[in-house]
């Protein structure tokens, strides 16, 4: 199973970027041919999601591997920019931990190793991605109705997807009937880009807004909720898009089992919990500006933390690309 | 205390409306000299919020009296256009039963009695938000900061609000530090409204999205929930803003005392529970126009209840014009 959509193309010695920020209006591509394009694209979110993120930045540090003057040591400083770019997802940081160890490695032909290794850090990822579909397919019954949250499909992985692969290949087998898919304010991801990846995969999908999760599950609608992740820490407490936590709430509330779809690069063993997760906080703007005439009124705030962390004993399982497991985590 | 804010005004014959859907960026007026343009602002949202649109329809059935042609079994049909409006709030009904009242004791001056009424109707709603922000105080503590959701003020109501009236005044009298505000997708009440009636009354203002509430709740930086109300069933069960009854949810996984504010209008004793409660669905292009090229995806749906029902359970007290109470409801 291969997905037509690409959020990352590796052309010519230049990392093509699909601009996310523009779907579903158009498919417009960035051109990156040095670490600091990638490292403003992950910036600004023109290209999101933790597994994609860390596939993003190993291309950034093969392009200043490729560099004229290219240096290892200029590599280290590429390294350094693209580790600040978001603090939570945790693929970017063991990404960026395996080309720092092909460059630390000093082999003569070092700026080839490190191409390779992003292109092998690519493949894994999409191979990744079909055995978590597979492993998925085990906590599936025969006619779900899965809602989901975010974007966490192509667009955010180097292949199928995470939770939203899961869908794909449970659609495909049948086990899914139809998806419902939460705005995700204030970026929108699921209204923009999993309402766009399930109509173009023929998945029937029904949006809603973030608030209607209640009333949703109260209505008997959905069976399963499958979320992807940005950092698990070793008591399964996850991090992951805003959101998560209250969907995860009234879904325990509704006692419907909720899943957290993620590859093993995902989880931080180092975090003995949650609380240690850093989360990243985003510009009120973001928020401020989806009305007009906002900005400019006084005594207004706004906060916009990008991340939230559910308990782990809020999540049923994790479904992973070696198979579907329980804290306490081990390998 | 008194609102410098209104969303209606009676002026010399005809009812001026401050069109909400224009907030916060421009305050304009539609000029009703019929019960149709009433009826069409309220079905537009130009005026929402369950106690003003029963204001409103009172009106309306005052503009069908004072119609050059106007006979009582016209009115009858306006009173009939207007309940049709919109199904869910109340108060509406409420309104429209005491206007149909002094239709049916058919007085020689009855045009004149149907104003009356109205203004009467909109004079006691006044008193009744400021009877509920005094028994208000009897329930917040000495440093509260308090979550809303919607828009339960000025532009809501006749007077200061129902919740966020409690909230003005317990911020006057020192109780209340600051609010946060939910977005309210998809008419973003709390974002457009809400944030902007803060504003304007020196309340300190954090404006959230709909889906932070549980990382908001698990900060620990919330103390109350206040929110009103659309229709109060007999045992409790409160249909209010769709999002409602997802704030109640996690507000009640991490105990956060949780109060609807509503005046006895609102509080239907004819329904047993909030399952004979009717939840109205509006148009899906609210949510589907929100993201540019969404309408046009094949296998794409939007689901948009515009109320939903928080059960009784869920619901520490009622705060009301008559005091604050707990079902069973006897009055």
């Amino acid at each position: 199973m291969k997905d037509a959509i690409q959020a990352l193309r590796w052309n010519d010695g230049e990392l093509e970027i699909l601009d996310q920020r523009k779907l579903p209006e158009r498919e417009s591509w960035i051109r990156a041919r040095n670490p600091e394009t990638v490292a403003k694209a992950i910036e600004s979110l023109a290209v999101r999601g933790a597994p994609v993120i860390g596939i993003a930045a190993a291309y950034g540090i093969a392009l200043a591997g490729l560099q004229k003057n290219a240096t290892p040591e200029r590599v280290c400083v590429a390294i350094e920019r693209l580790r600040k770019t978001r603090p939570t997802g945790y693929n970017l940081f063991h990404a960026l931990h395996e080309m720092e160890d092909v460059v630390e490695r000093k082999a003569a032909d070092w700026p080839r190793r490190l191409l390779r290794k992003a292109i092998e850090i690519h493949r894994a990822d999409e191979r990744a991605c079909l055995s978590m579909a597979e492993h998925g397919m085990d906590v599936l019954g025969d006619d779900e109705h899965v809602l989901t949250y975010c974007n966490t499909g192509a667009l955010a992985t180097g292949g199928i997807g995470t939770a939203l692969g899961v869908i794909k290949l449970g659609h495909k087998r049948g086990k899914i009937k139809d998806v419902f898919a939460c705005e995700t304010r204030p970026v929108q991801q699921g209204a923009r880009l999993t309402v766009w990846e399930c109509s173009r995969s023929g998945i029937p999908v029904t949006l809603l807004c973030d608030n209607m999760v209640a009333a949703l599950m109260r209505s008997g609608r959905v069976t399963r909720v499958l979320v992807g992740a940005d950092r698990i820490a070793r008591n399964g407490d996850t991090s992951n898009k805003i959101g998560t936590f209250t969907v995860a709430t009234v879904a325990h509330a509704f006692k419907i089992p909720f899943h957290v779809v993620a590859p093993i690069t995902t989880f931080d063993l180092s975090l003995r919990s949650g609380r240690d997760i850093p989360i990243e906080e985003r510009s009120p703007s973001e928020i401020l500006s989806s009305v007009k005439g906002l900005d400019r009124l006084p005594n207004v705030q706004a906060w916009n933390p990008a991340f939230d962390v559910t308990p782990s004993r809020y999540i049923t399982s994790f479904i992973t690309n070696l198979g579907v497991i329980r804290p306490p985590f081990e390998f």
